[in-house]
């Protein structure tokens, strides 16, 4: 009775090990001041928009005559408008409100989505990855076939007819490499789902890094993909909501796999097994699309990205290898001299007093690969990495 | 490649079939004052104590030095301690801060416990029901098997050594009936779960609205729940969070089952499928805790038992046979002059502009029965009881 998947995920100890580590070095030098650039989390505080309309909409809540009870499962009307606007000024694409469905978050939404397919289907994963992809599959004991993401397809791996897969989950801006796909990329996925029948779940939450203009902040910039793919967004990077919680995803009206809706098909689970997200928090998710509070969210974004400015400049300067940095808030580069992943860590850590991401703690592909977050303050950023330009190596 | 047990779902009409009826009705009659005491929502706004700590914990996001990034997905200490004091306070159950998991509601929780199942697993569900039971698992393809709940059983059906199942789903104070089981029933139910290897999916989202002190508010005040319960709580109705959305799931560290511990897998469900519930929120059900916060809900609950009284003696000096009304929100009484439930429904709508909920819609069982809620304002709730009491029957 019990679901013995379970039994198969590993543990994961790749922050706890951090964590060990990071504690071991700090009691034997207590002196050191040491940066964390490991973790995704952002820090810079919510905006003054976000914020305003959050303790207004408590006020709303404080009062029976504009008190709001149960919401709509799938998101109140105005949020889904605003997306709906956003989508159509950024990336010219148009959607309607109904293909849009607000969440508590991408991870809750990625997570779920697999409650739509069948227990038999071949899921296709980039590797290095996310780990809530392979994790929420192995829970059903789904067939995962791993898609090396190199340094010879620059982290970005291309169809393969050799391998036969129903999903593929794709990520870009990518968590953990920084590696964006080009249209011509995503033009090619999206022609060999439509030809093979395969979905492609596609991971946006960094889409709001990307400066270059050439490259795609939405799947459904490219022709074809309505009728292939389902998209996750989320606020957590673009407006700070790590903490408070509002994601969106896009199943378009217009996916219909084997005479099934998937449209209908979220509807029905998001209003069977969810109840919607805080009116409170959407009136803040609402907020980060008025003018004032875009002004607002892209100066915390710029904050980040000339971080990852500084990083970039750092690890050229060094003659790193990397992927990321400019179109996204993560660097990820080749460790030098041939360390190993964590054989790396612990050189920082001990000669620069700086904490990053093992690469290995993503996969396979990521051993001899390290992460650094561009998350930080503008401040560290510069002390690590004039820490780290000063490394012989 | 698609989940095509979701082809097995019925589309729910009932709250789209009442709508419409209403309408029709008003538009007939633009001069009557209709009355809603069908959807169980709450009216009163939230308390002073719930809004000034979402308030202040807004303005803890404003600034960086206090600001909140990703918290745990289980939810935080403070929240999960002042619920173990809770339980211990009014209860008498001893509960350790990591059987305690936050969400954003009951419904999610209950939607999503059926991860951790297997899909071969027999559920016994009683009929009337929460539709959220049947729907999650069908959408699984298991086995359902339904319990009569009925006149004769007083709405409480107790096990049946005849049917075998490895689940079972209680609600107490049941929605929609209202009716409470007392400590010697759960006993037995707890007693009988142990002995058969079941396993009780306690919905316990009315506890709050249980006045007598001898009726069981949370299943773990029955010795041996701990071994083969899981307990669902919500703010929704004790705090009016409907739309504020922050529940909590009790799943003991001594429920293993198959060798596998429930704990231990909800806790990966959770961090895997799950990011946490605001910050802001969790201040603000934090605040249901405090002296003045337990006051002020205290209050409000106050303010819907009242109605339910109302409501009680009315359908009493009418003689309708009804369960629920003292310990819970639900007055579920029986058709009178042997009317079907939507027979009812139109004969007290266009009667006495009265909109209730049809029984019928709740499952078989509940054919000529009846709900009406006490979640309406005290005026309201007095007008449409002065309008019930004067039907010609």
């Amino acid at each position: 009775m019990i679901n013995n998947n379970y039994k198969n995920l590993k543990d994961s100890y790749l922050f706890s090990d951090i964590a060990k580590r990071v504690a071991s070095f700090t009691s034997a030098n207590p002196d050191k001041k040491v940066i964390r650039m490991g973790i995704g989390d952002v820090t810079l505080p919510l905006c003054t928009s976000v914020v305003n309309a959050m303790k207004s909409a408590c006020d709303e809540m404080s009062n029976a005559a504009t008190f709001k009870g149960y919401g709509p499962e799938q998101g109140y009307d105005f949020l889904r408008n605003a997306i709906v606007d956003y989508y159509k000024e950024q990336d010219n694409v148009e959607l309607a409100a109904d293909e849009v469905f607000i969440s508590d978050g991408a991870k809750s939404d990625i997570g779920n989505i697999t409650d739509l397919f069948s227990d038999d289907v071949n899921i296709l994963i980039p590797d290095p990855v996310y780990p809530v992809y392979v994790d929420s599959n192995i829970m059903l004991n789904r067939n995962i076939i791993l898609a090396d993401a190199n340094e010879e397809n620059g982290f970005l791996p291309m169809p393969d007819q050799s391998v036969k897969a129903d999903i593929v989950y794709l990520c870009s801006p990518n968590n953990p490499t920084g590696a964006v796909y080009t249209k011509e990329q995503l033009k090619i996925w999206v022609d060999y789902a439509k030809t093979n029948n395969m979905i492609i779940l596609f991971d946006a939450a960094y889409e709001s890094f990307i400066v270059d203009k050439d490259l795609p902040r939405s799947i459904f910039e490219i022709e074809g993909a309505k009728e292939c793919a389902i998209e996750f967004c989320s606020f957590s990077k673009t407006a700070g909501f790590t903490g408070t919680r509002c994601g969106y995803t896009v199943v378009p009206k217009s996916l219909v796999v084997e005479g099934m809706n998937l449209n209908k098909m979220w509807l029905r689970r998001q209003t069977t097994k969810f109840n919607g997200v805080p009116y409170i928090v959407q009136k803040g998710a609402y907020a980060v699309f008025t003018s004032e509070g875009q002004k607002e969210i892209r100066a915390n974004i710029d904050t980040y990205r000339e971080n990852a400015k500084i990083m970039a400049e750092t690890l050229t300067a060094k003659g790193f290898k990397f992927t990321g940095g400019i179109n996204s808030p993560y660097l990820w580069f080749k460790c030098p001299n041939n360390m190993g992943s964590w054989e790396f860590f612990d050189f920082l850590l001990n000669n620069a007093a700086v904490v990053g991401t093992p690469g290995a703690g993503f996969g396979k592909n990521g051993e001899g690969w390290f992460r650094l977050t561009a998350f930080g303050s503008k401040e560290n950023t510069i002390e690590a990495m004039d820490r780290l330009s000063k490394l012989t190596l």
